[in-house]
């Protein structure tokens, strides 16, 4: 009889290995530095067709914009674009790199230019405001490799001490 | 000599297998009815850990409030959450179901609640304004299975006709 958390756990651990072979495993690491404003944070990452995929499977969305390039090449995109969800997904990462257990209140993100599957992405969050109950208020922009903004946009984040954690 | 295309697609076939193993796989379907305010599309998944997982594989994100039972007992929380980008992705797959092909153009989410590793969650999208340009304004809002809404928001989406294509 196998443990189904370890059946989990392992079938995850091979998922990790795939993955990694066709895509670029990247960890949001945390800032060394103190929280306050004008701290600032940046994650790149290649959004690969892997990428795609597994944002798909998890989301549910299937649009053929991301996965047919025949069709994407007809429409006013002109080839396969990444899911926006997608690309501020990687705001997640980008809001765990600030000190302390970061916690999401509420996002806003404005999708300016389309990201093409292959891209590399470069994500940068400053933080603007410290607000009361210490929640922050955090600026992102995302870029693309010919340093257009592909997406901007604002995160509220609640930080807890991760001291006695 | 393989074709790294192939190859590609044969590690994501395998993935898709793997996950849904462990996973809800659940695709977007199109809805029938004609676009117009008031159109409404419900899409309802459960998230498991292997979602958490794939979605800190591609955002880069492993906060450990998602990993890790042990600590994220002693947050205010209680137990493991899943990313609130997470629980959004899902706003993908609603816009994906409205008729047309669906481009987003910008997106506004407020997470009001945590949503639990395991739990299923219900998106339910309203089309409450069409704009010049084709643009559509739709709310859209996250319930658990207490009936508790967790995620309010709205997405802007421009739609293309996918007569042609």
């Amino acid at each position: 009889q196998i443990d189904p958390e370890k059946h989990e756990k392992l079938i995850l651990e091979i998922i990790k290995n795939l993955y990694s072979k066709i895509a670029e495993f990247k960890i949001g690491q945390k800032t060394e530095k103190t929280l306050s404003p004008g701290l600032e944070v940046t994650f790149e990452k290649r959004l690969t067709y892997a990428d795609v995929f597994l944002f798909s499977l998890i989301s549910g969305d299937w649009n053929v914009i991301h996965h047919s390039e025949e069709i994407a090449k007809r429409t006013k995109f002109g080839g396969r674009v990444v899911h926006g969800l997608l690309t501020t997904s990687l705001a997640s990462a980008l809001m765990e790199m600030l000190p302390g257990i970061v916690v999401l209140l509420s996002v806003e993100f404005q999708y300016i230019r389309p990201v093409y599957v292959g891209d590399t992405v470069r994500g940068k969050a400053v933080v603007v405001d410290r607000l009361p109950g210490n929640r922050l208020r955090v600026e992102v922009k995302f870029i693309n490799e010919r340093n257009e903004v592909v997406v901007k946009g604002n995160c509220m984040v609640l930080v807890w001490d991760s001291v006695n954690l």
